[in-house]
């Protein structure tokens, strides 16, 4: 699916402007406490996209035993968060406006996968799309998909 | 501002329709697993309202320190949830469909609370509108509003 | 219903900065060509809130007769646009960056009437809430509800 | 783009179930009476997809002369719901539960082409995804996206 990102940017193919936006991104990553609590973990970043998995776990559940609405939603609203923040300049910040979310199928697997891709990398605001997949023995079920609003602000 | 729940209350006042929703609701929010791993705690619940409180935890936030978006989400996913559950019948199961939450404001203080309220409880759907406060010494700051549709399935 | 946007108000009661906002909120919405395509009216204005209402047609209608959806996203998006917009300076537009309606129940009745609350005014954003109400001899049904984020550019 | 539509969706190739799923959605657009006031076009049906054109008018317009968001949406709205309704049976009615649509860029152009793609088909809820363009001169600016969630209803 990795390549349906490049179809989905409105824009074609996406240019960081800061040289250092791999670290400034994984530092920033770091820095999210809650990624540790819940064992998130940052995988493939590229200008535009970000993905994170997170492996299952008993604490993470909802009532029936799949991952809860809310949990799916932090690692999405972080990939999406991370895609536009790849984007943004040197001594900016990133902050979520708005994101909404389609639980699309029980997300029940042995890990969660959110790929996050830019769509629209304006000034100020900055439009996302995050297909979240619930994976197990490499097999991929759409499980969420979130679009997101997210603020650069300049320090 | 709890008296909003009533006005916002598309048909007037609810009532449930299974005497023992209190003891239900109470008991599915402790099989919620996540809720215990974040700390939240279940509050006032009403037939169409429900509160959920959050205290700060500093392996709760985003990189700027604040409790992180999803987190947000989180504690209002089962606030509406359980709100929309209160109304539903015996033997029933309820499902999140899909939520939009905006984040007005950062989310800093001493705890969130989310207060959920039922707008039209159908008997598939339920519409619901949750509003997330940030909490300090009595202040009350509307930090997120989630908008939310869940699904009633019957056993 | 109208008390209720008193209490939705994220910071109490809400002021005009522009003395001329009601003048410029009239004379923008005469420039909207599509709300006298539709026989779309404004209602009552005040700082933060905003009323459009919209008689029934056969011409505005889906497959079943009901307004289409469309089209209550039309006078929604508007009353929620001009409530953001009395709060705005002189100088100023309003534009529209997303918007999220549940549609509630048919939208069928003698007309609709759109309410337009600002939830939070932000120097750039503005959060709205917005219910739609299908009337008919006096009698509100709510039908739909959306939330909004609306930006303000200054000339 | 129109391949982006069979990545998006999340099952593989869709199959209509309803050997007039043709007939049975042109029907349906054709008693949809805005989309004759707007003057908008059915285009391209498959199943699972469904094209709507609507080319540019004075009347359609918001304040800046630009096409009015709910006159986006109202397209957007009607070509994921017929993209939806490719997929029900005989006998069947859709309906929108709710949608979002992020407003990217400013919707102005010769016409607007909205392309509507089902990414779930479930047996009483359908989830999409619309995007929008502005088209000019064979130009295809993306203006706005929505995601949609539909109920089939059986008669």
């Amino acid at each position: 699916m990795t390549d349906v990102s490049e179809h989905l940017t409105a824009t074609g193919k996406l240019r960081a402007v800061d040289p250092d936006w791999q670290a400034r991104v994984q530092n920033s990553f770091t820095q999210q406490s809650v990624m540790s609590l819940l064992g998130a973990r940052l995988g493939t970043i590229k200008p535009g996209y970000c993905e994170i998995a997170l492996p299952f776990r008993q604490d993470l559940c909802q009532q029936d035993g799949f991952f809860h609405a809310g949990i799916t939603s932090t690692i999405a609203d972080s990939a999406g968060g991370y895609a536009a923040y790849t984007l943004m300049p040197v001594n900016s910040r990133v902050l979520t406006v708005e994101f909404k979310i389609n639980l699309i199928a029980p997300a029940r697997g042995a890990q969660l996968l959110a790929q996050g891709t830019v769509r629209k990398a304006g000034r100020t605001l900055t439009i996302t799309l995050v297909d979240v997949y619930a994976v197990t023995d490499g097999q991929k079920n759409l499980c969420a998909s979130m679009t997101q609003t997210l603020i650069c602000l300049l320090d």
